[in-house]
């Protein structure tokens, strides 16, 4: 029999999916799936998602890099925030842990935890490798996309297109509408994936905060070849 | 002010949305809002839409006609279902009062009326209707696509795509990435809008049933030029 992969739109529909058995590929493109996947492939160790900021306190800024973001900007009183660039080709966090909290990726993979039999972290940067190491298990796949606060995105739900791709490609079954309309995206994105995913309201959003190379970087496809995933309450490689 | 438009891709996604002053425009494609809006224009006086199988032993056969569906299916019991061809050119049920439960659409009518100004129904069948009531009112708007059992359908959002099309085009605002990706549909479906529809998993979903009529019957345009709407708990014409 397939093995099927499906996509939820938004953490606020993951009650609709039964996610006993299942691998949830948690991405949220814009940033803080690409965030994870770029800090662990520049020497962070270990990556703890928190949800709320008030847990932050529970760690020791000695022993940690915290990082913390809110509609898209750094909070105040911390110097890390969502920009993979903060970590990029930076050495000065070679072999540390990473503390992050972020408006949707990090809920999005402590909602996902509870019931899954495997939560990863995905997107453009390694999705061949995400294809890949689906490829090599037994489990069906619920892709989650984080989203806006609930709102659906448009880079989180292309991103999901694409991987669906990959994956029908090599022998899942995807039949839902939710499957349909992100495939569709592929298609309509052909031509220029970045003009495309930049239509987001992320960018409108986050115009007036200069992340725009932030955005380009996480657009970039496969610059990573290995699948973080979550192991108890860390992200690790 | 430009007036707004957005979409909301399922109603387990209305909590996202502040309705207050509001007009909302339910759509469920397949079939429930193409049976009211067919229904109201062939003699039904009034629709009474219960979100539950158990109220309908209120209602009193000999007063109401009562239809009722699930998954698809008429209830075992019951002569009314949901097709529209149900109601389509019969002359007995002129001037005859509906209650109708079905599994979606009632559901997202009454999440609706809580908080909305007003609740208004819509279908392929009166769509330029629907956008010229809503160019005559000062409200802001939002599309509430039924779905399925809380999922996103394809053709509920491909609906809420041309109505947002006709919306922008009178003058309205619409940025969600929600609203971009219903309208990106509108393109690809542009060269065949029947075809393209019926890709939706409503219609596997209902293969076995033979209501290929129905959904055909639901794709029709501006065969009707009014516009059911929410009156205390009836919709009315």
């Amino acid at each position: 029999m397939k093995k099927t992969a499906d996509i939820c739109l938004s953490p606020d529909l993951l009650h609709l999916f039964n996610l006993k058995d299942k691998i949830v590929v948690v991405t949220d493109v814009f940033r803080a799936t690409s965030v994870m996947c770029t800090a662990l492939n520049n020497g962070i160790v270990e990556i703890i998602p928190i949800s709320n900021l008030s847990q932050l306190n529970e760690f020791n800024s000695s022993d940690y890099i915290i990082a913390a973001e809110r509609d898209g900007k750094i909070v105040e009183g911390y110097k890390y925030g969502n920009s993979p660039l903060n970590y990029h080709e930076n050495k000065s966090i070679n072999g540390k842990k990473l503390v992050l909290t972020t408006t949707n990726g990090t809920r999005a993979i402590n909602l996902s935890k509870k019931d899954a039999n495997e939560v990863i972290i995905a997107s453009f940067l390694n999705i061949t490798a995400v294809s890949n190491y689906l490829y090599n298990k037994q489990n069906d796949v619920i892709i989650l996309c984080s989203g806006w606060k609930g709102q659906v995105s448009l880079e989180d739900t292309l991103y999901a297109g694409f991987l669906l791709e990959k994956l029908i490609n090599i022998g899942f079954k995807s039949e839902s509408d939710s499957s349909f309309l992100s495939r569709q995206l592929v298609k309509d994105s052909k031509s220029n994936l970045i003009k495309f995913a930049l239509q987001s309201s992320h960018k409108k959003r986050t115009e007036n905060l200069g992340i725009d190379r932030d955005l380009k970087f996480c657009l970039q496809l496969d610059i990573y070849n290995n699948v973080p995933f979550l192991k108890q309450n860390s992200i690790v490689l």
